[in-house]
């Protein structure tokens, strides 16, 4: 990593964090000089306006999201084995990746939800892709017999969304101790429901 | 009305709308007297702070609340009525009350989960008074035997949080026109995963 590549990288990891405590909005160029000890004209080298940072950070997050959540169960069975490790990791990847508040990418969208601009519509199309990989693991699922043939995987994967946020809240917002057994217990409930009762293999 | 107590409810309702539309803690003393043109001194006759002004927007949003969500509903029978009620009306009571920005409630609790301070902590109660009055709801339906004895009612009230939050996104964010449909749908399943299976009166 060079000299350059390397302070972008400082400073990625630095708005990141901030962006996970505080907000996407409250990623300024002036803050992160503060907390990455660098110059504004530092900074405005590596990128070129807010909106660039912030999509910059968005990008960086996912980068993480990947690292943590897809990438260890790529080996895995294809179906539930995988999704079900994909979902597991989901919920702590915040944590696992250091990021002391929560899941900045979906802080982001209730951010920006109302907020139109490059940024918002960036994370949308993040999103829409993001959401098409939990239905294509859904999917293999189906495909697998692990879950009826006649699951609707989008309806699923907007559930899992929702217990997902709901975990979120629960862990960061109200400090719940059960969030995330809570969140198991929903995502066991919500296969269970889809699982077929007379699968064609019963092993 | 008097003077001061109707400038006070504009003021209010001008707030609500600007932190619905752009999160709670860009409603500042500055931008609220532009929007609603007024001098800050003005404002400071009302409010003390930007924290207590903050507090005492989410004091009207709850107001709001419950007056779209659970006035309407007070009158049905007990149990699964008031519940179905009341969870209807939730999940579109912003756009029932006007509000062009989605719920400001939890739209602030996903905005102040990690930033310490008085309006976190209200929020705090007052999101825990939300969800008592929402397992109250269900414990109401476990008493008219419409739910199975042996209902976690917290859990049932965590998932309900959970299609809520996913429907704001889908509503809010991904602008997905089923979006209401598929929280219905997760809702209906939610409750048939703990209504009796042989109940004490099949009628």
């Amino acid at each position: 990593m060079g000299k350059g590549e390397a302070s972008r990288h400082r400073i990625l990891c630095t708005g990141l964090d901030l962006a996970s405590e505080r907000g996407l909005s409250n990623v300024t160029l002036g803050e992160l000089s503060t907390r990455a000890a660098m110059s504004k004209s530092g900074l405005f080298a590596h990128f070129k306006s807010k909106d660039d940072l912030q999509i910059k950070l968005l990008e960086a997050a996912e980068v993480a999201l990947v690292e943590h959540v897809l990438a260890p169960c790529a080996a895995l069975p294809a179906g539930v084995p995988q999704l079900r490790c994909a979902v597991d990791r989901w919920f702590v990847w915040a944590q696992s990746a250091g990021l002391r508040g929560g899941c900045p990418l979906y802080a982001a969208a209730f951010e920006l939800d109302d907020v139109p601009g490059p940024v918002r519509e960036y994370l949308l199309q993040r999103h829409e892709v993001w959401i098409g990989i939990l239905i294509g693991l859904l999917d293999d699922a189906v495909v697998e017999g692990q879950l009826s043939t006649d699951t609707d995987t989008a309806q699923v994967a907007f559930e899992l969304e929702g217990i997902y946020l709901s975990h979120h809240l629960a862990r960061r917002f109200t400090g719940d101790p059960d969030a995330l057994q809570r969140a198991a217990r929903a995502v066991d409930a919500l296969l269970a429901r889809h699982t077929p009762t007379d699968p064609e293999d019963p092993t």
